[in-house]
């Protein structure tokens, strides 16, 4: 097989990135993946960009690549820079009750462009169309909804600044008339072009994608944005999702409204490996934020794809294959010691340092995350959980 | 072309009836219509029924057939003989001003049906679906809303039995819940076998099913109906919108629901002839509620399509074809009196009397109608609309 045949076959391999899957038979291709979806990549101008406007280093997931896309970030700092502040929009499908690390990281991010930049989140639990597609009933969405709400609550939002909201208990009034216009907006052909629905696919599947693109709008919270149709609003969140709002995007102008900006994240990979996302239904996968220190140390132990030689012999020789080392990846994700890291992967990578030593310093990292989570969502009482979703004015939020 | 020719001809004669169309080379074959829909016919029985169970005269349009298919109005019978009330559900998409008489024509029937079962009712306004099918704004289908109820109460509901919701305003909550219930419930296929949507429509029109559905069950008005899931509905309506209630009862046993019931009219017919609704857009195709006497007497006069020979001498000789006239179509309607509807389908049917008698008759009949109605309508205040939309319990509603 010469080298062009081989470059044809690699094409050819399926990589299915979707709102409902992600899929790959090797490491997902993100320059593919911006180059499909036809969004930016995130350069270091622009990291650089946002340290200065916010005077603070930049979050890791941002100098390190995690957040590697964009859509009209620039427009939303040139804005910003002249003083125009704007809203930020992330939401979850409440689709299980224990959340793993890769739940945890549009969340972290979040947190930080809240605090950074001093503006409004709203967060949308999606218990609506996690009925719709996992066959729940109304009720386990909303159950599960407001579990979850207690894990992004445990992020350290800032209440003030901060409204949660589940589908089932938002939708309607200012929120509805937006839906209809932009389902005016949008053939079926189009979602079929977009989502890939068929005609076995319930209308529920058909009528959702409207849900998600409305709280782009500021009209969509009437408490919050009255009289700011003209706020603009970025939304952190995983590539998967970038189907929803490019369909936004499409519609935005034509009913009157700024497109949202987007800034976009790659997957945390499962513990086998970069070939995806990590799977809710292997609870084998991915570190939860429920497990014990003890749960994390075997399950790295025993599941995290190591890089290493396969012998010590080998491996001192030949050193560690980081692109394809899941303790590696993972530390680069929650080591926030930049001279550290590179410490580890020098070594790592040259033989010095062996799989078990960077395992044991990854359970170490994973367990103070995972234990600092579990406290503060100990501290999450009901009635926190209320203050967040209460339909309230946040007079504040831009403070 | 022989007898069989001729039948085969009649029946490939377009008849096309959905909630957007109804339009017919002849008459519409309401028979054909029963057999195509799979409804029952309404018969003379069940007429007795009704009447031996309210203890009061049928309405006109019960006795004369305008009403003419039902879908277990038994069962609904059978159940308030033995004591169970149920509610009545009607609506009204807004999309004009002006109400035509054939736009009261179910409004008029629902009035009877709440007094003489004394039960609830709710009237859905569905600016949602105007605003998507007719491109209007959210503001004028909502102003559109609000002034149709201002018509629909002026047919004389009882604000203690009736709620009158606009989807804008009222989309959400439980509501919204069985929205999502009955979307997952349908497949696309399903819904373009039933509405016959295209690819190029937009996903607005395919949402909307579920919308007019879900009034149907008890749950989505939880201040009315609350603990009281098993709680029949009845909806009176035009034929035309049988579509959306097949569907609704398709649903309804899956997630818990009795199917509703229906009982369906024949279409008013335009001045013009009987070949199917009266249109909104050609204002001489019909009486209008906010018409005066004069312009009644000049339309029935000019455009009201007789039934009468073309010369005096030929009439006296061999009457008017009733079957195809309009002032004697429109008296079965609005005349109540059973006996001068039988002396004039008789002395006019043996050209003992002249259309323009009857066209005479006719307009001063619709005129106190019309009459009748502005002066009722000019006493609904904005506090009595506020007054029947407001999401209040119905405390006496069943009394």
């Amino acid at each position: 097989m010469d080298k062009n045949e081989e470059k044809q076959r690699e094409e050819e391999r399926e990589q299915v990135v979707s709102p409902w899957e992600v899929s790959s038979s090797g490491k997902i291709d993100y320059d593919k993946l911006i180059d499909k979806f036809g969004c930016q990549r995130l350069d270091q101008s622009l990291v650089d960009r946002v340290q200065r406007l916010t005077g603070r280093p930049p979050h890791v997931f941002l100098r390190r690549g995690v957040f590697f896309a964009h859509r009209d970030l620039n427009d939303i700092l040139d804005a910003y820079e002249k003083g125009e502040k704007f809203y930020l929009y992330t939401g979850r499908g409440p689709s299980s009750e224990a959340l793993h690390l890769g739940h945890l990281v549009p969340f972290m991010f979040t947190k930080y462009l809240q605090d950074a930049f001093k503006v409004p989140l709203v967060i949308q639990l999606t218990d609506d169309e996690k009925c719709m597609w996992k066959n729940l009933s109304v009720e386990e969405s909303q159950r599960l909804a407001r579990e979850n709400a207690k894990d992004i609550i445990a992020c350290g939002f800032d209440v003030t600044k901060t409204f949660i909201f589940s589908d089932f208990d938002y939708v309607g009034g200012a929120f509805y008339k937006n839906m209809v216009k932009v389902a005016k907006c949008v053939t079926y052909n189009k979602v079929v072009g977009i989502f890939g629905f068929t005609g076995e696919d319930h209308i529920g599947k058909v009528s959702f994608p409207p849900v998600q693109a409305v709280p782009s709008f500021p009209s969509s919270f009437p408490h919050l944005f009255s009289g700011k149709d003209h706020l603009r609003c970025l939304i952190p969140c995983a590539i998967d999702q970038d189907p929803y709002f490019r369909m936004t995007r499409d519609v935005a102008p034509r009913i009157g409204y700024h497109k949202p900006a987007l800034i976009e994240s790659s997957f945390f990979p499962a513990l086998q490996g970069e070939t995806g996302k990590m799977s809710a239904s292997d609870p084998n996968s991915a570190i939860y934020v429920t497990d014990s220190a003890k749960a994390i140390k075997n399950k790295i132990n025993k599941y995290a794809f190591s890089g290493g030689q396969e012998s010590v012999e080998l491996h001192r020789k030949l050193g560690a294959n980081l692109e394809v080392d899941i303790p590696v990846k993972y530390l680069s994700f929650f080591l926030e010691d930049d001279a550290e890291l590179e410490h580890i992967k020098k070594e790592y990578g040259a033989g010095g340092m062996l799989t078990g030593e960077v395992k044991q310093r990854l359970a170490k990292v994973l367990t103070e995350l995972v234990e600092r989570h579990q406290v503060a969502r100990a501290a999450v009482t009901d009635e926190m959980v209320d203050a967040f979703m209460a339909v309230r004015p946040l007079p504040n939020m831009f403070d």
